[in-house]
């Protein structure tokens, strides 16, 4: 992973990633500058190159005379996300969640609301990524993450280990009905098409919020938030 | 309000938005271009007119060759903003959310709650764009929404017609512990410095979501989805 531009290494030095090295364009920036001082401060090497190499190794264009190299994200095997606690499990299986913002707005929910982890498709969906990481605020450092290639080998993997799969999709029984107590993973739709027919027809159940106006979704982080709640509600404020 | 570029004015076409007029590069487009076509299916009128005449409207420099004249938005007057049922009203406040994703997400959520209204200050946040509209989804046709010069004239308003005002911010009741049935409006505080000391103190009380991770706070448009199911459940599906 890398990481381009003032602002964006500035951002990925204060937070969770491991930063390898720090280029900078040595034609630009003075040895005092604020991003190298903040680099050398957490201890990162600093390399100052020509602006030729940074052309280079640039994928945006807009490196403004600084690189970082950083160590990618660490994802979590499925077979260690289990939760050792005698808590009930809470997963959240993304079922191709395409924009960074929603990806790291969910990261955000499922850490504050106490989530086991959370599992994502390793094809036609967001990984986590510089932009992810940024809109977790922290997040990321505090959840494990697990990247599947098959979601539906994920779902059976829950269902052996005891855990209901619900998918969070219209027609189904209302989250303020149904029981969420017990050990559960939720599938969350893609923006656009919500939970794909074959991932349905893999889980126990559907679970759905009802909808009182006349557009009939939510944005795809507001309704993962208002979901994980609901089952923390249940099972720690429920009186 | 003016809508550039193709994918923009596609978007603005299929909305609520009203298009004056559709402004086309003489020089590129086609008399069967399909913007052209959408736009005269929809009775938009449509002027080709040289590049050099959309260069000079243009504010985004990406037009494309396509600049679309719009109605500016219409706010709603405070004082038209009561709900005429019996139903508890529901409004949310928002203080100084800045993002337009943001905004357009709690325009979504507000609507598929059943919400009575939102109200914005005219100054220090986001209004109501081209990116707001797209990413309500179409809800903001079902909602109403205030503008005005000052946050607290709008809490004053509500108070006087016997509505509660809450603040959703740290440190106070648990939503899953206080009665929100009663007719209400939230604060909702911006992304970065939650709900401002000057407005908390015009509230009648302060209700937060108890978080359990390390992480001490939601994205702004989950949080604030979270709150107004959280009354729509105890209003409505409570048992």
């Amino acid at each position: 992973m890398q990481f381009e531009g003032k602002n964006a290494i500035r951002e990925a030095l204060r937070s969770v990633v491991t930063i390898n090295k720090l280029l900078v364009d040595q034609n630009y920036a003075s040895r005092k500058d604020e991003l190298v001082k903040l680099a050398r401060e957490k201890k990162v090497r600093v390399e100052f190159v020509p602006k030729a190499a940074l052309d280079r190794k640039s994928t945006t264009a807009h490196h403004q005379g600084y690189i970082a190299d950083a160590v990618d994200f660490a994802y979590t095997p499925l077979e260690k996300m289990l939760p050792k606690t005698d808590e009930p499990a809470l997963f959240v299986l993304l079922d191709g969640i395409e924009d960074p913002h929603n990806f790291g707005a969910i990261i955000r929910s499922c850490e504050c609301a106490g989530a086991s982890g959370i599992v994502i498709p390793k094809n036609r969906a967001c990984q986590v990524n510089d932009t992810v990481i940024r809109t977790s605020t922290g997040a990321i450092a505090n959840i494990k993450i697990a990247q599947v290639t098959n979601l539906k080998e994920a779902i059976d993997f829950f269902k052996q280990h005891g855990i209901w799969v619900f998918a969070a999709e219209t027609g189904g029984e209302s989250i303020y009905q149904k029981n969420l107590t017990m050990p559960l993973a939720v599938v969350i739709g893609s923006e656009g098409k919500g939970v794909r027919p074959s991932i349905l027809e893999k889980c126990d159940g559907v679970i759905t919020l009802p909808l009182e106006g006349k557009v009939n979704s939510l944005n795809a982080s507001v309704a993962c938030g208002i979901v994980v709640f609901e089952i923390l509600r249940q099972r720690k404020f429920n009186d």
